[in-house]
């Protein structure tokens, strides 16, 4: 296979290109019996839309999800679940000079190098649309967590180099501002900065964040499967991610072992952590705090502002990228970390049904 | 599987806990045809041996490779390759005590909640010499890269607060000082701040960076499987790392995209770029710069300075763990963070030659 | 995963039930620069389309076949190739009362103990109509082996106890009769004996075979991957084979050592076999004869007799199943069994590309 | 992977040729809290030496399993569990002279052309030795379904043209017989029918069948991976198997659908199946009779007759193969299927566990 296939038990195959007819996924390995609907995969596509604020591109994308296969008497029956999303909006010609050189920060040239050749119409399949099976999956990944107590929040907490104040945290301010902040202030502050870049023609980044509690401890593989392995390598899997951290992360290489370890500490006969530096995990394995991944997302490569390249003929050329780009990602970025994330939770919940023999009697036993 | 297998091509699969009998990998996928010998093996075991100074573990560790198949001639014949290292200087009755509490910052509770129970002798599974496999494959996975002209150079950029300067960045250094740092008066500096975490019976972190030169553009697949995805998750799956980053990594989440892109510029009919904020990977595909791939590295969780944790019994207890642990792990984890990222590009390699029928001609046609 | 993705390199993931929406495949892992049109993939659907002759089910099934990814400028771009057709002739009202009780032959029961619940329109994920993923899929794979120089070619060698007559073999035979039989007096028996079996209100099974020339040596992987065990799985994993052989199959059982083995001869220098007992594998790789496997197929299940079973409720009842159903199955399961095997030659193809280190180098070597 | 891995949640990796230094296996996947000990697996291993009849060569194999990782207190850990058996009484010196040619009937001339070159030293990888870690591993899995009321039987129901009668199955009588078969008196004639080949320099094949009862509904996947495909994928892939069938198999290929549908019936409120053509599946999935597979094995390659064959410089030959061969190696072939058989079901048991929410829930439910 070629990487569009993630997951070894929760199993998505994604599929689509910006400008083909349609994009994507296929889901095998849903448990028969979840109820699911189109508006639970909507209600998640919905979050990843653009044109919700001046913030961001100011395209049009309908996106509605069609659910082909696999749900009957509105739940799953186990069977493949594919889901669809057809492009409506898409204008092949904004994109045509793009097939005569490489944008910087972009994979055109990659792709020809890997390819031989490449569908140059909006980023094809290294689009941002490519996350749209992600984020697909992600909402029936999400439903099972929920069914089983789990909750994912999923917030910016930095765009460039404004910071969220921890101490201001709100949980119900993450839907009330164009970025996603659970800080109304920072919020404020990150627009004048975003107002900033685009005024100078340019993009900027910035960090997402993702709790998710109520994870029974156990979860995660002592080995290259870690808990934390596979989300750093679903996470970072999104285009524009450039760094991962769980817990403390980096701090954590700066920190001493009496401050950064965790102790452990008993109440009324539950045993848990007083602190969570580890950001859940211990040994690859959900330890029963929340889980926290942090990811660092880069200022979108499009940019109006004069950038130096090379065209398909090798010649040295300057160019300056119009169109409709987001000025910065993060955002939209949020629900597909968050998508991510579920995916891989759900994932190793279903692997480590397995782990004891005391479960697998509890199942199969006669 | 249980995750103790990686890779998708050039496949490899671990076992063995620290106070087993042994331990050691299979590696499966590995094209026939290498020069092999376990001299090969054996030199990339060595530089993740203990007791080479005094900021590591005392424990004495022979760690002798033995190749059981796969080999004939002195090459490799395509056939699995059985590697195995036994254990011969575990002292069992050093670990007794920890059957009985949880260690913060280690496995112990999380195995016993995934599994019901555990091998308490020395972290078991999730010991720090469960990496002897990962490293014995990793030299095998290195000798491919170098015969296709590709090299990996890993080192320490900081020890807790004590980082390198680029500035003086000197390759030959690497191997000259106990911390793997390519500058010589930064290795002091750290070699102090350890030598205060040893007196105040704590343990400090640090970050270890790996560049891989050499590569050709074009390695990686674009979406799940992208080359940082697959390099953030084999790093993030040792052990003690809590965050991975690929070129500026973080620092790209502050910057601006007319400062983070990298221009293309195209020198007599070569295609290369200016800089390399990317890290080498454009849309998750190899962009033929070098690859960058960073990991920050927990304190050991081992100390000897009180800590308050819980018994099996639920009671909460306080302990101080003595023995001869590493005051730093950073220097050890330096081998490991390099075989993982060489795993990997070998991963990518053979999973990339039928990205194009061109290739698929090139070795079937007739 | 749940079992509805094949192949480790050429990769496909199937959904679809026979009364959802629509049924497809996504390709995964195809090389890029494959010239490929809808029309490659019509011509392969359109084999196994009912209503062609009065000893198939008279339902019409349109079954237009649609590329929604993975091609550009007509040929493939090495991302995923999503393929749709819509189910449009789907009378739901047909199959009302199957919900009530377990039919026979079907898997009607075993959905309802591995799921709780099934879909139970017309067979739902296990209707002949699964099968529409599969050969829109083999048809890519096809064009992949063509393109080296294979060939297949595949058909029926029996019709209930009608068996062709191997004197008679005529390969442009094979289209021109309704069984897709290779020898036309046979054929014409076989008409004979199915139309007996619908005047007793029953079905019949038979055998269908694949040859694939032009097959390189080298094919397949010598442990579990051998390529007839993969082609054994492939086969069997299509719904009604109930076994599956390779070369002289079952009869290379009853033979003896000196007649079976086949001899190498050389001729010209170039190295043959004299007779190929062995159908093309030796140790489970090509050995550069024609690959032959054999695939025995059930009687369809539904038949109008009458059959005793047990409702839901577990009381017993008898029934009689009406409704268009093919008395016989063999003829449009040629082309699946054909799909199947071109489906596992692509992955062998594509897997064995990194055998040896000559490979490695002639691709990446610089 | 090259093709030493098998399964996908109970995972094994073997490794290991005739000649080399030793031959094992590593389960990755095997749930904690199995019982195990190095006998069970002895017990397995015991079954397919050498040298306990005058119809088996009169090599002595000592064949000594050793656990090295992944069992702590007589238990499962959960963690890979590695087991190695040492060559111990191989003698190089016999097989000098396979080099320089190519052995009909064996893997000789496609691991030349495969690889480049072999490991010609008694079949290498291809040796009949290569199937010791399935039995060791077949022995770990054997265990697991022993643990949930499963039962394997498997043994020889022909050698040569000699067939068991059904009537006189016996089951008490396999252990009685060099063959293993069911029936005295057809293994007293199955005795003559080897001696006479064996007097003619010849060799001869059989059929081996396994019976799994105990086996609960619901187990295998609805596509792909279907129990029977899985079975057959499995049973094919040990060297000398021709063809495989479940349940009737070849038979029902000539059968009509009344007579080889099995009608369901209820006794007692517990709904069964009358008959058991189908062999235990139905759509794929396990209907709670029996599985049923019969593997077809041909006959030893390995003649003393002279053969026809040619040498590595191209030139026609001709040889007579000398040495301590099987005359007919179905006997021991008769573990090995039941080791793939076990492998298989164990695989498909844990897999199975998350096929519905209600299982689900019952594991990680709060």
């Amino acid at each position: 296979m070629a990487g569009s296939i993630f997951g070894k038990h929760f199993c998505i195959s994604t599929w689509g290109e910006s400008h083909g007819k349609a994009i994507g996924v296929v889901v095998d390995g849903c448990p028969a019996g979840l109820p699911l609907a189109e508006e639970d995969i909507q209600a998640y596509l919905d979050r990843r839309r653009p044109g919700q604020s001046r913030y961001t591109t100011s395209r049009q994308e309908a996106d509605r999800a069609e659910i082909l296969s696999g749900t009957f008497d509105g739940k799953t029956t186990g069977t493949p679940i594919s889901m669809v999303v057809y492009n409506t909006s898409q204008r092949s010609g904004d994109y045509s000079e793009i097939a005569s050189y490489y944008r910087p920060g972009h994979a055109d040239y990659t792709f020809d190098q890997k390819y031989g050749f490449r569908d140059y119409r909006g980023g094809g399949r290294s689009s941002g649309r490519e996350t749209i099976g992600r984020v697909a999956a992600g909402a029936v990944a999400a439903k099972i967590l929920k069914e089983l107590g789990m909750e994912l929040c999923t917030y910016t907490c930095a765009i460039g180099d404004v910071r969220i104040d921890r101490e201001h945290f709100s949980r119900e301010e993450i839907g009330k501002n164009p970025f996603f902040m659970p800080d109304s202030e920072a919020a404020e502050r990150a627009a004048r900065y975003v107002q900033a870049c685009m005024e100078a023609q340019d993009s900027c980044g910035g960090l997402v964040e993702c709790v998710i509690t109520g994870v029974p401890a156990g979860l995660g593989e002592p080995c290259f499967d870690k808990l934390d392995a596979r989300l750093a390598g679903a996470v970072m899997s999104i285009g524009a991610v450039k760094g991962v951290e769980i817990g403390d992360g980096f701090g954590a290489a700066g920190a001493r072992g009496s401050s950064n370890n965790d102790a452990f500490v008993s109440r009324e006969g539950v045993i848990g952590k007083e602190t969570n530096h580890a950001g859940g995990t211990l040994g690859g394995i959900s330890d029963g705090s929340g889980i926290i991944v942090r990811a660092a997302i880069k200022p979108t490569p499009s940019i109006a502002a004069r950038q130096r390249t090379v065209n398909k003929e090798g010649e040295n050329i300057e160019i300056s990228i119009h169109g409709r780009h987001d000025p910065v990602i993060v955002p939209r970025a949020v629900v597909v970390v968050e998508a991510m994330a579920a995916l891989t939770m759900a994932d190793a919940l279903l692997e480590g049904m397995s782990a004891k023999m005391e479960h697998v009697r509890k199942i199969w036993g006669m």
